[in-house]
């Protein structure tokens, strides 16, 4: 149970703060595996099974008291353990390629840099809990200002994380940026700051470049 | 963060199977505390916050698929992590009595003996998330087909650990007695195949000599 996570090839993962453009890069990238002919499964986190939903439900909505940071962490590994078994492994071991909009990498940079948790404990949880690593990350940094400007307006109701003061925001951007220069061969950033879809490109060029290495 | 738990004189914790009669002895424990003239705050797990209640609704409800043990193990100690710092801690820093139905014996009960996690992760959960011990458990043990027979017609609607089979039972009742026999000061056993008053009965007079020896 407490083994290294083992890297994946067929998984690939896509990390950022709000506002720098993921949806328009997933839809990119499903459109490029599926051209392939492969199977794409595309899913999220938290998330990605009805019980990891639920857990998603609870985590985002401010309606009852703020979770403990701790209880933050821990339920966001409770739904990645779930999205793990349930959804990702299985679709990997019949041959899917597996694309999630954020993974455990989002842990290390909300839990560890926005709150403070140490992020021993998290390798901790990771390695007790999530048998596995995406192959590929790519990790959509933009200025936190930026991307406070251009979500402004779009969400009436500003779940529990994206209520966060910019403070916060930074020392996400922080521990992503130090993640990526930690595993550079795994974790790819990408400038968001350009257009949508100068971006999307960019991310399309490098999935396609990690495929033909990997193939 | 990973400190040994500290044990909490005015923290007291009931556990035990379905059928032991635990709601009639956490009252007659509550009104054995209340004599005294002590404020008592009476609570539950997996619960015990609005938030933590909504885990527990997750965790009981049959309508999504099963959650795997791992991600059972982790939602019990991320609603506890939210138990702890929301409602009990607070109370006892006011100095008030805590009497809680079911705490971390129930993971190993239950995840442990139950589901058969690594009770070393458990413990690893417990020394990172969980900052303290009960004074006092009193675990009403009970054979598992009489428990059986005392729930029959009582729940129509069984949750998800109610639906388990007898050998899960058996299980946890063996882990049960082994974390009593391995503390034996903390955990005191009462033979629950007594009427429900005789086992209230044996309940308070093991308190009250509990606090006379604290006191």
């Amino acid at each position: 149970m407490s083994q290294t996570p083992v890297s994946q090839p067929r998984f690939i993962t896509l990390e950022g703060g709000e506002g720098a453009g993921k949806s328009t890069v997933l839809g990119a990238l499903r459109d490029a595996l599926l051209a392939t002919g492969a199977e794409v499964v595309s899913t999220r986190e938290p998330g990605g099974t009805p019980l990891a939903e639920q857990v998603r439900t609870l985590l985002l909505d401010p309606g009852h008291e703020p979770a403990s940071p701790e209880t933050e962490l821990l339920l966001m590994f409770a739904s990645r353990a779930q999205h793990v078994r349930e959804t990702i492994l299985p679709a990997l071991q019949r041959g899917a390629w597996v694309l999630s909009d954020r993974f455990t990498d989002s842990s290390f940079a909300y839990q560890g840099g926005g709150r403070g948790l140490d992020p021993a404990v998290i390798a901790e949880l990771e390695r007790r809990f999530v048998m596995i690593h995406p192959g590929l990350t790519l990790l959509l940094d933009l200025g936190v200002q930026q991307g406070r400007e251009r979500t402004r307006g779009r969400d009436l109701m500003p779940d529990r994380i994206e209520s966060e003061r910019d403070d916060f925001f930074e020392r996400v951007r922080a521990a992503y940026l130090a993640r990526a220069q930690a595993e550079p061969e795994r974790i790819r950033v990408i400038d968001a700051s350009a257009s949508a879809d100068d971006v999307a490109r960019r991310a399309v060029a490098l999935l396609q470049h990690y495929m033909d290495a990997t193939a």
